[in-house]
């Protein structure tokens, strides 16, 4: 049997008391690395919440990268889950997009282990799309949610542009999530064959905000979608104690530090009377 | 201090591990009434599974109507949560739009504690918004969600055409969540002073695709956003051990049995490769 159990926000806590009884009872347990990098701070850190969560489990916890869940590692968990219920847990939700491009891969697992007869058991947790409550806005007034990638000086992708396009036409709120960029093989080390990774890095709210507004100049439209007055409400670290929501125009928000990961953003559509209530608790003040 | 503490899906194991360290501090604990009685069977049901609750969180659960919560119990609560830790338990997200005719009531709890400087914590957890994805359609290509209301003879509001309508048209899927009818006061008891309650009832996903072909056939449009052969998922008691997902055309799923409640229904739009690998799996066999 395969479990694939959502960790929830803010550490081992966000685990189901379900979830918890589940993974108890696994012979293994591997947690996908990417996202888990900026919770559980893996990388070269013994101290890390990772004993946490290990003790939690009561067993030891195996960081599967990308490279493992795709490769041969992906096939020796379906294998091992063949004769023995394994564990497999994942920031967020399951089916969560708190990292859309990793996402495909736990469904590709899913698909595989399905097709071998493998029983999969899906244990929910929060995911950033439902814990975005937080600041206030209804859920259900959201639009699609976007991904906004890292610019470089070659590569400024803004295909998302027109899905804020979209929502706002619609009256809804954007979820933005923010590019993770963790535990990428430098691709010169691939052509090696000896695989050396970069530091891992994150989008912070400011990143985020200032491409936004660079979209705005490239694009240079009579009527864009949103300028630099327009509302927006920055989060991070969701679900955790220190927890951080700040709303205000992007000019103001551009300039808030708003700490450690995991960051987001909301480009705020229109707003119910409710909505505009809580909004008040965080409005910047200047 | 005042917590706000989802329970997930799926009964009382759903809460998180932060979750139920809250609540086991807390002096009083209470528990919306409304969606709570189709996972509690709360109501003259003493071997429920609020005793269950009851036992995990070692302490008295209070289950709390919505005259409580919006009249005075409300300001009970608030003045409890000035003096001691007090929880309110909220089934699913406690911002999910589980029950969206609900969520308002939740909100303004929250402005109401933080306008007399009562800290407000919320703990998240699933919510139907998520859980959703079990059934392998990318939750971040989902449009706004919809509620579908119980049709009586003398009212049939289909507002809600209209989003299907623009999520079709973005070629995202459209989540439906289906009207509970529970703990409502019949009207001529609140003339008489003494409330007595109609029996609850939840639509069921079978009813849902019912109303939504009436909607058709109400509103004759030469192109409609669907039709019976346009391609749904049923999905009952998510996140429980016996959860059912079901896919196929409007017509056939009509006739499928969901068992007992809640059920939630999608309208599915454009499909990627991996979604499709997914939806294979669900797909009605005849």
């Amino acid at each position: 049997m395969l479990y694939i159990v959502g960790l929830g926000l803010g550490g081992e806590r966000g685990i189901t008391v379900r979830g918890l009884d589940a993974v108890r009872r696994c012979a293994r347990i591997y947690m996908e690395a990417r996202t888990a990098l900026l919770t559980f701070g893996v990388d070269g850190d013994p101290s890390s919440r990772l004993t946490k969560l290990e003790n939690l489990c009561g067993n030891a916890v195996t960081v599967a990268g990308r490279e493992i869940v795709e490769g041969e590692g992906g096939d020796q968990i379906l294998r091992e889950a063949t004769g023995a219920d394994i564990a497999f847990l994942v920031v967020g939700h399951p089916f969560g997009s708190d990292e859309p491009s990793c996402k495909a891969t736990y469904t590709d697992l899913v698909v595989q282990a399905k097709e071998l007869g493998i029983v999969v058991k899906v244990i929910d947790s929060a995911s950033v799309l439902n814990a975005v409550g937080a600041c206030g806005l209804e859920l259900h007034r959201y639009g699609e949610a976007i991904t906004i990638p890292f610019f470089t000086e070659t590569c400024k992708r803004d295909h998302f542009y027109q899905t804020i396009v979209n929502n706002r036409w619609l009256g809804l709120h954007t979820l933005c999530l923010l590019d993770i960029y963790a535990k990428e093989p430098i691709s010169e080390s691939l052509i090696r064959g000896n695989k050396v990774y970069e530091p891992p890095r994150f989008m912070t709210v400011n990143t985020a905000i200032s491409q936004l507004l660079e979209v705005l100049e490239m694009r240079g439209e009579p009527e864009p979608a949103y300028d630099e007055d327009s509302l927006c409400i920055g989060l991070a670290r969701l679900g955790s104690d220190d927890e951080k929501i700040v709303a205000g125009p992007m000019r103001k928000l551009v300039d808030v530090d708003f700490g450690p990961p995991p960051h987001c953003l909301v480009v705020v559509g229109e707003t119910t009377q409710v909505e505009k209530g809580m909004l008040q608790f965080y409005m910047i003040r200047s």
